[in-house]
This record gives C-alpha cells, structure tokens and sequence, in this order.
C-alpha cells in the first residue's frame, strides 16, 4: 500500500471518545438508547435556545432567503463579522473590529488554522496535561513538536513554574483551554497575570514572541456566576478560538471565529498566515447560513440548567461514595480518579455494565477518566447506582 | 516574524478570483451592482431549486428539530450516506453503500482529504493545464510535487501522450475535473477509455496504484443533454471528489463528499487513510443540517436554463466577433483566448470598463481568460458591446 501511514493510522485507530460513542449507538439498538448510559462524548444534550431555528427560519423568509447559501469571503461575511465583532466589545470590552475576526468551520479548524499558520520548522506547541486528544494530532499535522506540561495535582490550575522551564528559543506558542476540557477549571485571574508576565518575560528573552492559542468553547458553559476572565486582556499575543458548539448546542454545524486582536503585535500578518493556513487546509468559508445563526446568537447559550443539575448530583453522588473528583466550574465533565491505576481497566468494568466513560489516558494523563455529564439528569440519576456498585467492588 | 511565511504568502495574496470578487463588491458600492459586470466568480447566479430551503424547514419541523445540529459521525450520517449510495447506484450504477462515502466540508475539504491521505514524501500529482488555482494549493500542503500536464490545445481534451511521458514511479495520483474548470470541456468516453488502460498498464509497472482523483462538482451542470461518464467506470482506482456547491447553487453552505468505491484494490485502507487525512485537517463532521439536505437534493439541480442561454449568447457573439473560444459543454465557465499575449493587461483594460474577467495564468496557462457566466442574462447583454469595444481596440 502506498498510501500515508500516518493518516491512515489516524482514521483506522480514531478518537477513543468517538469509538465509544459509535459503540454505545450500537448498543443502544439492543438494549435501547435509556438504557445505555453514555458519558463519553461532548455532545450537548440540551437543546439549542429556540432563537438558532427561528434565526434559520427567519433568514428563508427575508431578503436573504437565496443568496444566504452562495459563498461569502473566506473570512466571512462583513456584517456578520461586524456584529460579532460589535458583541465582543460589548460583553467582554474586546478592542476588536470585523477585520480582526476570522470565521471558521468550528474551533477545530480554528486552532488547525492558527497552528499551520504559525508553526515552522523545528518550532514546539505546549500542551497543558490533562489536554483535549485531538491538539497532538492537529500539531503533528504541522510538522511542529507537541511538548506536555502538566498542570498543577489536585486543582489542575496552571503550573507557571513547569512552564517556566519547558519554554525556550523553540517555543512557538501554547494552547490554552478555559473553561478546561477535561478537568472542567477556569483559570483564575491572578493565574493569568503571572502567565502573561512570564510569557512577556520570555518572548523578551527569546526576542520572538509566544503566543497563547486560546481555545475557549465552553466560554459560556460554566456554573453559579463564575466568569471566565477574557484572556487577551492578561496576554496580548493571544489568538482566541471560539466555537458555538457548546454554548449554542449545534457541534454538527461546525460554526466558530478565529480573533487575531490588534493589541497583537504584527496582528495584520498573523491575521494573513492563519488566513493563509485555512486556505491551505481547504477552508473556504465558513459554513454561510450559519454564520447568520453566529451573528445573531452570539452570547447567548442554551438552557444550561440541566448541566448545573447533573453536575451537582454527581460530583455531591461521587465524593460522597469515595471517588476523588475535581469539582468542575465549567464546561459539563468531570474528572474523576480512577479506582484502580489502569483507568482503561475500570472503563471496561464500567463499560460491562452499560456505563460509558473515557479514560484520560488519551488526554495525555493516565489514571482517571472523564464523565461527560450533558445528557438527561434521569441517565445521571441511573448511573449512580451502577457507580455505587463499582466503588464497592473496589473497596473505596 | 516568525509566523510561517508560506502560509503568509497564501493568505496575503489570495487567490486572484477571490481578488476580483472583493474588488467588484468595492466598486457596486460606488457605481451600482447592477453596473458591474462580473464574471470572475463562479457563484451560482440562479437560486437553489426549492426543495433546499423547503428540507431545511422541514428538517426544523420534524423530528429532527433538535437533534439535527448535533454531531454526526466523522464520515457522516448514516441515514444520509445510505441514502446518497442509493442514488448513485440508480443514477450511475454505481456499486457503492454507505460505507464507501466519506461525506465532507465540500469538494475543496474533499480534495485536501484524499491528497493529504494519499501523499508520501517524494510523491507526486499531476494536474492538467488548464486547472483550477487551488489544486496546486491544496498538493503543496501535502508536501508533494506538483506536475502539470496540458491538455490539448483548441480541443482542450486530455493529452494521453503527454501524461504517459509524465507519469514515472513517483506519480501517486492525477487530479481530474470534468465539466472543467475552466474550459467546460467534457472529457469523453473513449479519451477516459484510453486513461484507464493507460494507468492501469503504469500501474503494473510500477507495482502501485496510480489513483485518479476525480474533481466532480459540475457534474450536472451540461448543456443540451451532453452526458458526463461515471469515471470509476472506467478505472478502479478512482476516488470521486463532489460537491453539491454548484448544482444545487450553495457553495457557502460548504457540503460534498468523497466516494471511496469497492472496485478499488485496499479501498478500506484508502477510505480511512481519507477519513484520517480529515481528523488531521480539522474536520470534525460535515455541516450536520446540510448534511440532510444533500440527502434529499441530491440529483436535483437549480434551473440551469440561465446558462444555457448565457452560453450560448456569450459563445455566439464573442466568436461573431472575432475572439477565439473553447464550446464548452459543462459548467459556466467560457474560455476565451486574449487578444494580446498578456492576458492580465487585457482584463486590466476590461476592469476599467467594470467589466471583470479572471485571467488564466494561475490556472498554469497565460494566454486566455476565463469568463464565468453564472450571472443575469441582462449582464451578458449588457458586457456584450464592452467585449465588442475591445475587440475592435485590438482590431480583431
């Protein structure tokens, strides 16, 4: 076979999440879908607010109906960048306009874009550990070094010494998660003062700057009035990469921005390589019906109650039985210690009894597993029990 | 700076199409749309058929009304594969099922997919002269060489001794396109006949695969009842790249497919080298709610009679007035030789009349320029006495 390897090894293995996911549809057509109790994958569980359809069904019927679908410019259409842009001021004091703001087929291709745009030859990106499976591949796909520091035990806050020691003259940028997927911490301001300071201090060091890809879908997705500090207000090299996946329940539609703000130095030319890099890669434009869906939704969220619910029941259930958890201030996982050290092992006890969990080890961190709580509270309220049975055979 | 300058290259700029659509969206604003004469995008003129807004509506009625947005699997819905496999084994006889489809982010994704889990280091693809700008793109992403080869002049047919002379042991595969972009030619049975017998013998030779990568998003777009051969028809190894961006007039809403049919030799191994080349670039699943109109469209096409009539008065009265153009059977692409060897200069001297042209030179060949006629018919009527002003500057 003369076809690349590494690609063929990427589709033939595929994403552990995905796997289960695509296992738990086929068990559903057996024992039936309120039966299988599937935490593994990210996909909202909550419908998206009323407003996404009535956008759709309201852009059909006005001026736009037929030429909402014809092509708009590869960054996206001038209106709508303009209201997203208009919306980022007025929610977050973002010193942004439409020129900053690039629009992308979701936060995948969004970081995809800022990491080809960015990444050089012999350049390396930092990973904080625990960190989303699929950051490795899109770096590997650049050709750059993916370099893993974890985060701090216990909070899973950033380790800004760890840091301090993996950067050097390599070091082209880091990706950052906030709301954090898996361990569901927002990182708190004062974290990210000091990690602005240092990345200031070492880009002076290194006289090339650092730059912080922030990828930030579960902006919106976090619980009992947390903020999540606007991060290019601590760093101004900061990308932001955004997707409406989360907080608009439509992962399927592949909808999100790139902002490349003008505190950055050299803005306009990083604005041109991560243009540059979606062309490469394919990119288009972003998907046209839904940039209007972005533009007039943007801020608002789906009814997240349910995922305050479940979150409540299963880190107050879990700790309760002897699991050690981190409690989770955004997004809708749970990050939970395994009972035994092979975390795939305690996976498939749970897996036997129709309870669907992704070990971390693909999130570079082995030992515990992710518990991806948006679905309904009565799966929740089914689970428990089947935890409860788990944490007896292990003696917790 | 140290962003990566190809890709800065690639995205300051631009491909010159897109150069000249921006320009002209300038100048409405100042002397009126209807006053520009543009033909230099290939954005379908005419609405989508009814039935796309009318699925969407109904999709959002349905019981999909919620559920639609989610994520599907990474190569797509099931349903929605099944459903395209079995218009392609009643409109083509094809033999394919849902698990020969990887559906995609459009044909530009498509490409990127199969280039990037085809390509090796040291491999190459040939594209035939003319071809569409971003082919050359999306191969150098890859890492491979591109190889150009021309196609026939005046006939602008394929040129099977000239691409015997190219193919040697590091050819891995050949991008086709037909209808053409930008000829409109229509590539003929017996000339796809005679490239099967002739990759399948340089196949042997080389004891591997030579694939063709069928570039098919004007498939339906003929004129006069011309047919377009199923190329897998007539070589295995072919892998089919479509689009539903053109016929169904909805290139923003970005959905395609690539089919990876049974007849080829390891086509699982291909098909996830394909779906892997994917996960790599970003791409998480194709746009879910359009993923459903394709399912329901597909085989429909916008009423192309505007083209035709176009075709026609565009062929008739630039050949009446002494220009030199290619028929074409397909697409809404006319090519037209320009009456001075600099071809930029001559849409230069056309732009300062607003009527705007794409020169063929980033299409690999200097000399013609590319009129895309998927606009009102009162413009064709409108840019013919412009073209007859020029004609006579020139002294056709």
């Amino acid at each position: 076979m003369s076809i690349n390897r590494h690609m063929y090894q990427l589709g033939a293995k595929r994403n552990i999440m995905r796997e289960i996911f695509e296992y738990g549809k086929k068990r559903a057509e057996i024992v039936g879908p309120e039966n299988v109790l599937d935490f593994s994958l990210g996909n909202p569980s909550v419908p998206p607010p009323a407003k996404v359809n009535d956008t759709i069904r309201a852009v059909l019927s006005g001026p736009l109906s037929d030429s909402v679908h014809a092509y708009t410019s590869a960054q996206g259409d001038a209106e709508v960048r303009a209201a997203l842009a208009a919306s980022l001021r007025r929610r977050f004091g973002a010193k942004c306009g439409p020129e900053h703001l690039y629009l992308t087929v979701g936060a995948a291709a969004a970081l995809c874009s800022c990491l080809f745009g960015l990444a050089c030859p012999g350049d390396e990106f930092i990973v904080i550990v625990p960190y989303f499976t699929e950051y490795k591949v899109f770096i590997d796909g650049t050709g750059a070094a993916t370099v893993e520091v974890p985060a701090k035990e216990g909070t899973f806050d950033l380790d800004l010494e760890a840091l301090d020691q993996a950067i050097n003259r390599h070091t082209k940028g880091i990706i950052l998660n906030s709301p954090n997927n898996p361990s569901g911490v927002v990182y708190p301001a004062e974290t990210l003062t000091a990690l602005g300071d240092l990345l200031r201090r070492k880009s002076a060091q290194f006289a090339d700057p650092i730059y912080l890809i922030s990828d930030e879908p579960y902006r919106e997705v976090v619980y009992e009035g947390v903020t999540v500090p606007w991060i290019p207000a601590y760093y101004e090299n900061t990308l932001v990469c955004y997707s409406y996946s989360k907080c608009l329940s439509l992962p399927g539609e592949r909808i999100g921005y790139v902002l490349v703000p003008p505190s950055m130095e050299d803005h306009q030319t990083v604005y041109a390589a991560v243009g540059g890099a979606g062309r490469s890669l394919g990119y288009i434009n972003a998907p046209s019906l839904f940039q209007h869906v972005a533009a007039a939704c943007d801020g608002e969220t789906a009814d997240l109650s349910v995922y305050q619910t479940n979150r409540n029941l299963l880190y107050e259930g879990l700790t309760g039985m002897g699991y050690t958890c981190v409690r989770p201030d955004g997004t809708f996982y749970l990050m939970v210690k395994a009972p035994e050290p092979d975390a795939e092992a305690f996976c498939r006890r749970a897996m036997a009894r129709d309870l669907l969990l992704a070990p971390t080890d693909t999130f570079g961190l082995p030992g515990y597993v992710r518990i991806a709580f948006c679905v309904d509270t009565e799966k929740v309220r089914k689970a428990l029990p089947v935890f409860r049975e788990l944490a007896e055979e292990y003696g917790l």
